[in-house]
C-alpha cells in the first residue's frame, strides 16, 4: 500500500483502530501524488517509539508528520516537541465524548509548540493530507498542479441542484 | 513595523480588535526572521477584500497565511477556499463563550479545505507563527537555523525549579 | 420540483448531503403557498458561486434567504455578508458534535451582519420557511392568510390526552 | 428617546438589566430610520402583560418583533407563539452560563413556531435591528436606502492596517 | 387509564411525543396511589391552552404540577409563572442536543417564578412522581406510608453482589 | 437571625462561603413568613453529620429541606437519599466551571431518590425558597396569602419602560 | 470469580446496570494477581450500606477502593468521605449525556477529601485496576512484577503497521 | 523549603506560572510530614527532562507522582507512559477554557495507562497530596496517623452555623 522509498509525509497515530479513520489521509495523499508512511506510534503504550519516530523524523527525510489520536490525546503535541517538522493533528472521534476531548487535547498547546489541527474525524483526516500537500505544494510543482487538479475537480463535482434522496 | 519587500507570511484579522492577539504572531515572525505584512480583512464587513485577498496571495508571492477571528469566524476557511496556499487558523478569544465559538468555526471545516487550527488566543498567535516558519524552513536553511535556536532558546529558559511568587 | 417563475425564497445548502434535512424547508414554504428556488452553494467548495448568488440575490428578484450549513458552516453568514435580504440559518446536524459547531458558526455573527438563527436539524429547516413566510405576510395578504391557517390547523392538531404508545 | 407614532417595531426584554444589552437594538433601529417601541415585558413576572402584548402587536401596527431574554429565557418564544409576526432573539449574557443558556432557550424552539436568533449580548441586539431593517427595507424604498448606506459605511470603516494599541 | 375523580397531581406535556417519557411520572404515581390527570399543553401551539391550565389549575383542585417538556422548554416555567402551586419540570431528551437545551430552558429559571427541576429523561419523570409524592406526603399519611414503602423496597431491591451478564 | 422554634424549612449548606448565596433563600423565606434554621453539613467532611441531619430531620419536625451546594456538590442527593421529606437543591456558582458542576452534581440523580433542582447561584437559592413556600402553602393559608402577596407584588414592580442606565 | 480471602480491593459501584463497565476493573485486576471483592452500594438507594461500608472499609482489610458510578455520581465521594483508604472514581457512561455529569460528579470534589477520577467507561474501569494495583505494587514484589509485566507486553502488543480493515 | 533527602513524592509541573497552584500540594504533603521535591518538567519545551525525569524516578527513590498542567496538558500521561508509580493529574484552570481543556487532557487516558486525576485548579492540588499521602499510609503508620488527624481536624472545623459576611 505504501511508497517505500523516500516518503515525504509520516502518518502516525495512536493505536490500530485510528486507521479507518486515518486512511482517509492515506488515501487523500495517494490521490495527490504524495508519497507517504503510515505507522502506529502510541504515545502512552510506546513512548520510545515516540521519542525515536520524532527525533529522528526530520533526518529520515520526511518533511511533514500527520498524527491521528483520541481521547487525552498526546501523540500529535508531543511528537511536536521532538521534531522542528510541521505536524498536523487529526482528532479522533473517541467514544464517549464523541471527539471533543480529542480535540481540546490537540489543539490547545501551549505557546511555543504548535500542532495545526483539524476537523475532528474523517474530515480532519482528509484535510491533514491536504495541508501536507500544500507545504509540499510551495517547492513542488507537480504536487501543486496534482493538488490544484483537486480542487478544481472538487469544485466542479458540487452539483447545482439537490436531488431528493428517494429519487 | 512589517518589513515590506517580498513578505512570505500575510497575517489577515478579522478586525482592529483582534490585533492585540494577533501581534504576538508577528513579533514571533520577527524573531524568526521571517518577513509578514499583517492587515484587516473582514470575512463579513468586506468580503470584496476577502475574495480579493485570497485569490491573489499566492500569485502575489505569500507563502503561508495566518489568519485570526471570533466568534462565527469564518475568514481562516473563506480564505482557505480561495487560495492553495496553506492557511493557518488562529481563534480569538471571544466575549461570552471566551473562543468556543471561535475554536469550532474554524476547525470544524468540511473534508476538501482544510485550516490549520492553533489554539485559543495568544499562544495561538504564537505557534501559527511557529507553523508558518516550520513550513518555510523546509526550503530555508536560514529560517530553519533560526527556529532551531527558538527552539532551543525555549527549552533552556525553563527553570529547574519553581520560585515562590511572593519570593 | 420547485416553482420557477418568480420564487421568493432562495434555499441554499452547502451541500447535497444536506438536502434531507432542507427539504423540510422546502415542503413548508410549499404548503404556504410561497414560491422558492433550491440549489447547492458550497461556501468552501464554490466560492464563486458563493459570490455569484449572494451579489445578484436581490436583484434576480428573491426576497429572503435561507440558508443551511453544517460543521464550521460559513454559508449563511457569507451569503448575509453579500446581500442585504434577510437571510435564516438553519444549523445541520453534524456527526460528531450534533450541531453545535454549525449553531455556534451560524449564529455568533459580528455587530453588523447578522443571520436569523434556527434550531439544529429539522425543527429549524421548518421554522427557517415559517419566518421567511411570517416576512413575506407583511406584503402579501394571501401568504398571511395561509400562514394564520397553517398555525390554526397546527393548534388544533394538537390533542388533548397523550396516547399510549402501544395502544 | 423612542418615536412613538406608528412605530414600525416592538422591542421587548424580560428586565431592566437586560437594556444596556437592548438598547444597541434601540440605537441601530434609530440609525436606520426606523421607528420602535422598547418596553419591559417579563414572560414569567408579567405573563398577562406578555399574551396582550402579543395577540394585540400585528394589530397595534408593529411588522416586527425583538424580543431580549436570559437564562431560561422563554419571552421571544412565547411571544413567537401569539403573534404571526416575525419575532427575532437576542440571548442576553448570563450571570453563571454566559449567554448559553439564554441562546439554547431561545433557538431551540420546536417545529411550527420560529424565533430568528442572533448572537449573544450586544452583537445579537445590534444585528437584531439590522434584520428588522432588511425585511422592513422589502417593502420601504427609504429603509433599504438606509440600509444599504449603512452597510457601505460599515464596510469603508475596516482600516487596511491594524494599529498598535500603544501607538 | 387516569384516575378522574379529584385528581392532586397534573401531569402536563409539550406533545405526544413526550409521552414515552412523561409516562413513567403517571406509572410512578399510580404505584404510590396518588391520583393524576395527564394531558397535552403545548406552549408554543397551544398558548391558550396553557393559560387557562396555568391559571386554573388550582382552583380545580390540582395540587402539584409535573411539567415535562424538550428543547426550548418553555412549559415548565410559564405554566410556573401563572400557578401558585409547585411545579416540578421534567427535560425531555432532546434528539440533537440529548436534553442539555430542555435542562437549561427549565432549570435556569430567573428569580421569582420557580421550576423544581428533576433529571433528563425517565428518571427525571419518575423522580418527578416520588417528588410530587413527598409534597402530598406532608398531609396525606396514606400517601406517606405508601412513599416509605416504595423506598424501603427500593433498599430492598438493590442486590449485594453484581450479576454477570453473561450468567 | 433564624426564628427557633419549630422551624418548617431546613436550609443547609456544604460550607461557609456558600453562605452568600444561600441567605437569599433564608430572606426570601423570611419574607414570606416561613421559618427556618440555616446550618452547614458538609456531606464531605462531616458525613455523620449529614447522616444525623438528614435521618431526624423529618421526627425533628422539619416539612422541606433546602440544599445548596458547589462542585462535586453531593449534599442535596445524599440528603434526599436519608429523608421521605421534598429536597429542593440549590446549585452553587463554582469557579472555574461556574457552576455547571454543581447543576449536573445535583440534577442528573438516578430514579428513585428526586432532588427539585432551581438555577444555578442567587435565583436559585431565592427561587428554592419559592418552591418551600409553595409547598407549604398547600396546607397553610397563611403562607399561601403571603406567596400570593409576594408574587403580585413582584409583578407590578415590573416597569413598563426601560430606564436608561445613565438617566 | 472473586477471591475471597483478604481480599485488597473493594470494587464498590452503584447498581447492578454499571457491572458490564466495572468487569473491566475486576478482570485486570484478576490478570495483576491482585485479589478483590466486587459489590454494589448505592449511594442513593442504600444509604446504610455505604456508610457501613466505608467506616468499615479499611478494618476490613482493604486496601484500595475502585467505585464506579454514573449521572450524578456521588458514590466514590462519599466513600472517600468516611475512609481514609485511596479511593478511585470511576465516571460510568450516562445516557443522556454520555458520562460527562458523571465526570464532573465524581472529580470535582472539594479540597480535603480526594477521588483519584479515571476516564469515563470502560478505559477508566481498566485503568482504576491499574492504579490500584500500581499503588499495591510500592510494597508488594509480586504485584509490582506483575504490573511491570502487563505494561511490557502492552507494549509490545501495539504493531507497527496498521492492517487495514478489509484484509 | 523542600525536604532533599529521600523525598517520596515528585510534584512536577509544566512551567512556572502552574506553581501558585501546585504550591497547594506542596504545603498540604508539608502539613502531612510527607517529603517531596517540586520542580519544572515542561511534555513539551523540555521532553528529554520529562523522558529523564520519568524513567528514573522510581529507581531515584520516589513513591508518588503528582503532576500540575494546563491547557492541552500532556505531562501527567505521558509521565505514566514511562514510570510504574501512581501518578496523580492536577488540571491547571487555562485561561480561556477555565481547566475544561487540562481536565480532559488529563483525565480521558486510554486503557492501559492511568492517571488519577483531581478536581480543577487548588482543590486538586490539595486533593492530590491527601491522595500521596493516603498511598503512602498504607505502608507508613506515621503518615497514616498524620493524615487521620488532618481529616479529624478538618471535620472539627466545620462551623455549625453560618456566619454572616457582613457580621
Amino acid at each position: 500500500m505504501n511508497r517505500t522509498d523516500q516518503p515525504e509525509v509520516a502518518i502516525i497515530m495512536g493505536s490500530q483502530s485510528d486507521w479507518p479513520t486515518m486512511k482517509n489521509a492515506a488515501d487523500t495523499l495517494e490521490a495527490l501524488g504524495v508519497s507517504y508512511d503510515a505507522r502506529i506510534v502510541s504515545a502512552h503504550r510506546t513512548p520510545d517509539r515516540l521519542v525515536e519516530f520524532s527525533k529522528t523524523a526530520k533526518e529520515n527525510g520526511f518533511k511533514v508528520v500527520i498524527a491521528g489520536a483520541g481521547g487525552a490525546a498526546h501523540l500529535p503535541g508531543m511528537a511536536a516537541s521532538m521534531t522542528p517538522l510541521p505536524v498536523f493533528g487529526v482528532p479522533i472521534e473517541s467514544r464517549a465524548l464523541k471527539g471533543q476531548d480529542s480535540l481540546l487535547s490537540i489543539v490547545q498547546m501551549p505557546a511555543g509548540i504548535p500542532v495545526g489541527t483539524l476537523a475532528i474525524g474523517r474530515a480532519g483526516a482528509v484535510n491533514a493530507a491536504l495541508m501536507a500537500a500544500a507545504v509540499l505544494a510551495l517547492n513542488n510543482p507537480e504536487i501543486a498542479a496534482n493538488l490544484d487538479d483537486w480542487r478544481e475537480k472538487q469544485s466542479q463535482a458540487v452539483a447545482e441542484k439537490p436531488v431528493n434522496p428517494e429519487e
